[in-house]
């Protein structure tokens, strides 16, 4: 059962890497019935790789908004495998160096993954992995061909790979060939008020009475940005020395949440 | 006779390269009547290299849609000559080298292929061997020349050689040249319904009564996700475990079947 | 209160570093409501700061019209926050740097604000940080990354960090991703009438008589202009030789300010 | 007499240099009366060369479609020159060489040239050898300077030089001013229907009957597609272990032969 | 007064820098009260400089048509200014210089001016510092952030600046953010016909007859044309051996001095 | 008297460089007023150089169609100026040397100058030294930085300098600001008819009778082509072993004549 795996997530998988928990840094709550959905999918993946033959590795992206989750659910999905080995790539972790060195630390996760008989590899983000920016365009043709090479790549024989795609601009993923390079794409959706509402009474911050207010102002608002304003707006109710925010006795100010909220949206 | 080779392709050429057996992991099933005529006629190459006097190499393009089959084809072929020399030259095997050490392999390649008196050299996915991304657009114009130059090039007295290439970017290039290059191009279609029944009669994945079904929905399928929806769907019918997914007593859900379809071909 | 704070800026905080002071020259003057509001919201964010989990930093945007006083308010905020770690990072401190040289030095700044429990990097005029020019455009992808990076990156367990930018090109952070790496953006408005009105009284340099007209003729200058202006037309009063501008007894001849403001908007 | 003249060409001057043989691996048969004007023409120019003055080279230039035989024409004016310097420079001999390189290979050959009292210089292929590509356009900018100074610059005192070039791109070559360098451009045609069947009845490949129908379908065919068609149509007739195919006994089949130009000139 | 510190500028300062002198090799004539205007709000300027507080330098912009005598006004303010230190930085004086070499002698310029108590710093046809060319357009955007972080900074403690730009291309100074990056901007006119009339009673080259002529023909001529013509008509009237042309006592013909103007304005 | 000039070029300057000679291969035929006003004017600039003040340079710039004799004009003044020091800056001379050793070529030639009391430095075909080419536009920017500060440099005390350039893209030149910094342009024509017969006459190649039909097929050809069609028809009157083509007894067949005209001047 995916809601009762949720609640023993933490308990469960105190094994699991240190940077997969912090790709996730509030756990995992339920979203809904869409997300849910894509875990079952993505889980289904991960047992096909236990029975491939030799061949590519199996493949798969998770595209959508910015701060929709995608990032935390293949965090969750790799904690989840308990494969022996599951490895995340993210912009952060090769800040600073030099594109073919970025080159060589990919082909080094790849190499470490052929290692072991089941593996998953998390390209995390990948348009900041080619330090893509719009203007220009500008990224690196030399990551790209690197990737589309290691989507492409029979690992040796006896080992297999499960390789986990986000990306937040599958447009451009497109359009330089790495969206079509993995074998199937989902699409991470943002809350909708009544998913939004179930993980307002996961996190516990509103009274009874606010929550349907507070929910009907989340719709189509990333998951993201729903922490963010939670944290601001407890501020300004003066509270600022309890730490915790989640679960407090005392709720939220619903008009401070929806100031903070407006500020966090606005178009500027 | 083509069917008949084909079904004796694995014991017969047992001694052929490894990478070619890899760039074909799924062997080699009849794809129907277009797909063997182009098979045949590119044989007729083969024999015409034989006897071919001293002059540029005889160059034949593989074109088509990403996953149509034209590795398989090209790597079949060569696996076919039985000549001395055939060697494919990939993306892959030049993963992480530099632009004009990828240069210095081709013209490594060809030098030991002037070596044999009769050779193939597989070009595959040329737009990949170039670097080649549709943003920019970026492609090495090095290697891009190095091509044009030994596609031209004669071998020396007494050597004879079939160069073979593949491009699901055959507008790409015709743009840099190597389209004309060639000599002679045949297209890879994708599967129709009919060649759809005949590969899935082949794999024996559906009961008589589902196969109509499925290869209906197969219309204009590439034969890759064709393989790829078998495997995903294998697992949603809970066999997980049972490894070998092709010619199984049990056969596939169609629901599933088709569901998996609809994923692999969304268009996101 | 905000107005009691900014009269005691000077003598409260003589322990903050030598160049927070430099990027408010001349102190910090209350310029109305529209900014004290942008002034309290963040000073929410630095008690933010101090009660926050394990994450990525706090982070903030100060947009607005060159010379609206973006960095002045930032170094004010650093200032105020008597934090033991506040640094500011600007073009001028990295002036002659190589590209990856400057990149270093930001990362220096962000490890170094790392050691302390709670921390304050202002990133000053980030479009100046990437040597940006409208034409080309030309800018640093590398430091643009390196940003994004730490814009996301969490500090180490056990330490706090706001991210306070500032922008006078918001268009332009948008459009390389950095507008969106920020959690909220607040813009810094210029003066309207009636708080030029305001800073003219604080400054002291008109004759009761004049002050209106002088204000009139301000709407919608940017700050640093209306400093310029004064003291451009303290010289035209033939009074050169008095050093100090401000608060002085004889009033500054409301013709020269006007055609000194005339000369410095003049749109060439 | 030309035509006398090419009957003889191979016993006549066999002492000509290698790669000059070798830029036409089909000899010289005679395509009719327009490219026989222009092989006068040159000659003249070739006559010329001997009693010029001092001043820059004589220049020709040798345009039109791919394949008409203008590498061909070149070649065989070289050997009918007979002068004791004749070079060819082509993007094969240069293959590999680093762009300065080039120009040195280039630089060489002219000083080579000026030692000798007669000579001429075969630019062939100039796109090829500026390794030009349609797309960017990317081409070599020193290469281009480097043969326009040849073009221009004087030999030394009792030198003459004759520099011949080549291209199937004159709209590329009046792009970068190297088609106003040369001081007359002449344009190789394709073959039409009454000279394909002039080139058929030397080749002798059909029997009188077929001859009319294949020369029919050949028009505006270029003369290498010409050759490539009857090669390959010599395998579909099965007769693939008789080495020479041209003057053989057997007569193309004419389906065979259509079927081959079909394939051949499809527009893929 | 103005016009008399005109007549006395050789005698007055002599002791100042060569090069200022060089950058006016005519000395500095009376064109009206347009140039004189400016002339004085720089000077006023001048003054500010030693009265200013800490921060960032007095910065004043000089733009208008090329040769309309920016550079000889900014020289003579220079000598004007009576400052211990006048540099002006020219394309000349870096000439040859790499990119960052030239960074590197504006950063001596300025760190030599925060030396002195007070200072002025020409940088002298600004886009020509930059290496700018209109085509692409071409130009340095390390020496344009260079000189973006030196307009901004503040000298130390005690030293004061004045920065004097020249540009005959504001539009592109605007477009690289340097129009925006000067405190105030003044428009160098062209002559008007008064004006030519009172340049050339200052010269005395013509009789009184002929002089309206001539001012006449000269209305929105830069001064730089004007004395280019004078030089070349004194040469058509055969005097070439009498090496002063101002000032003679034989006039110039009005005829050649309208042919040459004629030539040297001529739109080819 | 400036045909007298002419006529007596060749044995008065003997003395003079051995490049400018070379500059004109075919000495210097009278080519009609439109040609004799402009090396009048140029020779009245020479003649303004030796009285010229300290200052920038005199310079001239020479443009028109390619081949319409600038070259030959400009080296027949430096002749003729019997200037102890001329120089020619030619594509041809820098031929092979990169950018910046161009720009030191470049720099040598006018230290050169600047010891000589006197000196000419032409620049030869601007654009060329630039390594321009129209497509991308490509051309050197540092060169063109070069070339722009020695045309506003002023040569040491005592040393006085033309320089005269040529150019037959005066667009190109003014977009990179070219154009302007040379104080005076003129234009080279083409040769009219009557002028063409005035040539004709000079080099005495034609009969009476053919001499006006021959010059009105002139009609705008550049003084080039006539010497290159010239040349070639002579080959077609059988003639070729005669070396001597000018002033011969035997004159041209005006068929021969007309026909190279056509194929020289074919647009192609
Ligand atoms: N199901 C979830 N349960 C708890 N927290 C979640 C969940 N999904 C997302 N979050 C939290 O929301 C924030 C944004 O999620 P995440 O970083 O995964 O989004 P993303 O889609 O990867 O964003 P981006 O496109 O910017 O990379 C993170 O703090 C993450 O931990
Ligand atoms: N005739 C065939 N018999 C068996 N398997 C085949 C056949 N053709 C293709 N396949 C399999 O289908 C998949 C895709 O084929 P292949 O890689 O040759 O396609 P492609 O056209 O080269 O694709 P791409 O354009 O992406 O390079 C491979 O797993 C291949 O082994
Ligand atoms: N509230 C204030 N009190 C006193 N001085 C101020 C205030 N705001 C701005 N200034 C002064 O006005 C000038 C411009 O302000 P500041 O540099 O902060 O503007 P900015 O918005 O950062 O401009 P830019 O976009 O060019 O970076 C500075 O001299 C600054 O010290
Ligand atoms: N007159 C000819 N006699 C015999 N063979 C010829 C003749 N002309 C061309 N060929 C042959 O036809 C083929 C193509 O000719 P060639 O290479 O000279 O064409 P091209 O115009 O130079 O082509 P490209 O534009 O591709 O360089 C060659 O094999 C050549 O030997
Ligand atoms: N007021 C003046 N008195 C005497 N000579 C002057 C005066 N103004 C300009 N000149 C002379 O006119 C010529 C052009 O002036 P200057 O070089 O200052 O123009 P500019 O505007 O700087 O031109 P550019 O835009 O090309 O740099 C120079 O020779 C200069 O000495
Ligand atoms: N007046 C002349 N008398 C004799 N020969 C001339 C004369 N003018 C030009 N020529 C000759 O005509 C040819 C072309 O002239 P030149 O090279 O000077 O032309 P150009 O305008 O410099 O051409 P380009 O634009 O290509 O550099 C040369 O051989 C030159 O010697
Ligand atoms: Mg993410
Ligand atoms: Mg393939
Ligand atoms: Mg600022
Ligand atoms: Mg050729
Ligand atoms: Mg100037
Ligand atoms: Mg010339």
């Amino acid at each position: 059962d995916f809601l009762q795996g949720l609640s023993e997530v933490k308990p469960a998988f105190g094994a699991s890497p240190k940077d997969l928990e912090l790709s996730r840094p509030k756990g995992f709550v339920d979203c809904g019935d869409r997300e849910r959905l894509i875990y079952e999918r993505v889980m289904y993946l991960v047992e096909q790789v236990k029975v491939n033959e030799r061949g590519p590795p199996v493949t798969c992206l998770l595209e959508g908004p910015s701060g929709s989750g995608k990032t935390a659910l293949a965090a969750t999905i790799g904690i989840d495998s308990e494969f022996p080995y599951v490895k995340i790539v993210s912009a952060v972790t090769m800040n600073g160096l030099h594109e073919s060195k970025k080159c060589a630390h990919i082909t080094k996760v790849f190499e470490d993954a052929y290692k072991s008989p089941h593996s998953i590899v998390i390209l995390d983000k990948i348009e900041r992995l080619l330090d893509y920016t719009e203007i220009g365009p500008r990224f690196s043709n030399e990551i790209t061909h690197t990737l589309l090479n290691f989507l492409e790549q029979s690992p040796p024989e006896g080992n297999k790979l499960l390789v986990l795609g986000t990306t937040s601009n599958v447009t451009f993923l497109k359009a330089v060939g790495l969206r079509n390079a993995f074998s199937v794409t989902y699409s991470v959706p943002l809350l909708r008020t009544e998913e939004a509402k179930k993980v307002l009474e996961q996190l516990n911050v509103f009274s009874e009475d606010d929550i349907d207010e507070a929910a009907q102002a989340l719709n189509d608002v990333p998951i993201k940005q729903l922490y963010t304003v939670i944290e601001m707006a407890a501020q300004r109710d003066g509270r600022s020395k309890e730490a915790i925010v989640y679960n407090r006795e005392e709720k939220l100010n619903i008009t401070h949440f929806l100031n903070c909220l407006e500020e966090v949206t606005a178009d500027i």
